[in-house]
């Protein structure tokens, strides 16, 4: 079951999508398949409020299709369901369960960490993260009770971190550039994909810009 | 980290508590302690709307409390906190990751499933159910959407079922008599244990109405 981690992982981190909490799946599954076709790396199975049974069904269809594209496909919070959809990996924010626990059921899957502030950032790293997640970037509507923790943060903890950083929050097209400039290795999005009016434009968007930003960086 | 089932967890279903989702962690737990000073056999931990890391650490508390008491310990639908906090058990509901699905985590667990119907329950036992969950037997509180099974629908279920039977739903001392007349093997209970003026007294009282009505059957 456990699935080996693919060996660009890292640069599959550039264009990272997250699935809102809609009731309807279909339209879920419908908007994560158009962000694929439009260049999405990442796809994050992020489902606050979910069963067990709909979770699992959802990570299955994420599974086949990330697997066709040959995108990451990766589980928010719940290790059993990453365990039994063969996800690439787990994202623990810092009210789900610690890394720590989550590398003793999933030793081989990759593991992110949601970082607010320099300490998480540090913190995460020496329980073991794969990357960080860090931010909110900018204002969100999807977590509005979620700490705005700025670029400077970010730009701060990219020069500290030795493991990638996916920025999250309120990243849109018009802001990325910053947001890359400041030292993000990824571009995690969730309604300016997800419910953007052409989900595969937007992906398309974001992957364009990234690749531009990219090309044009020292390596 | 897997735990062996302890050799009479069937006489361990008899009284079985269930946590409500309240926010004050604290009160829970004293709720918890209480009912097994007060005889509780079985503490199932359900919180549907928790994050992972609070889970845990719930769990780490009860899997202390009832390991002292002697009592099972079951985790509702979250198979990787079970995994985690040693738990005895999985119970999972018609929209919880199925059975099937259960075992390939965790081979050595039991596995309760939530039947409401003859079917459901004739399905939990062909997917390799270790006990069911029949119910809603009265209409609750808790649920206030579950559909309310009844009765005759229990007594139906304990004719056909060869694994045992913990009856839920709107279950007080009251009806518990009858409950148990028609084949339940255990009481399940959230409100009228551990809301109850005083959850001790309330578990006393049901730990000992379960032991007359034990020693008057034949066995
Ligand atoms: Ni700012």
């Amino acid at each position: 079951m456990i699935s080996e981690r693919p060996a660009d992982w890292k640069a599959k981190l550039a264009v990272y999508a997250i699935t809102d909490d809609r009731e309807d799946t279909t339209s879920l599954l419908a908007a994560v398949e158009a962000v694929l076709a439009g260049g999405a790396t990442a796809i994050q199975l992020r489902r606050k409020r979910e069963d067990g049974g709909p979770m699992l069904a959802l990570g299955l269809e994420i599974r086949r299709m990330t697997r066709e594209a040959g995108a990451l496909y990766i589980v928010n919070d719940r290790v059993d369901i990453a365990l039994l959809t063969e996800a690439d990996g787990i994202h623990v924010g810092q009210t789900d369960i610690p890394c720590t626990r989550v590398r003793e059921l999933a030793p081989e899957k990759l593991i992110g960490v949601s970082a607010r502030t320099i300490a998480e950032a540090i913190a995460a790293e020496r329980d073991g993260a794969d990357y960080l997640g860090v931010g909110a970037v900018f204002p969100t509507a999807t977590k509005a009770d979620a700490v705005h923790s700025g670029i400077d943060t970010l730009r701060a903890i990219a020069a500290t971190s030795s493991i990638p950083i996916v920025a999250i929050g309120g990243i849109d097209v018009a802001r990325a550039p910053q947001v890359l400039a400041a030292g993000a290795d990824g571009l995690a999005v969730v309604s300016a994909m997800m419910s953007a009016p052409s989900p595969r434009q937007a992906a398309e968007a974001f992957a364009s810009l990234y690749r531009d930003f990219d090309n044009a960086r020292p390596h």
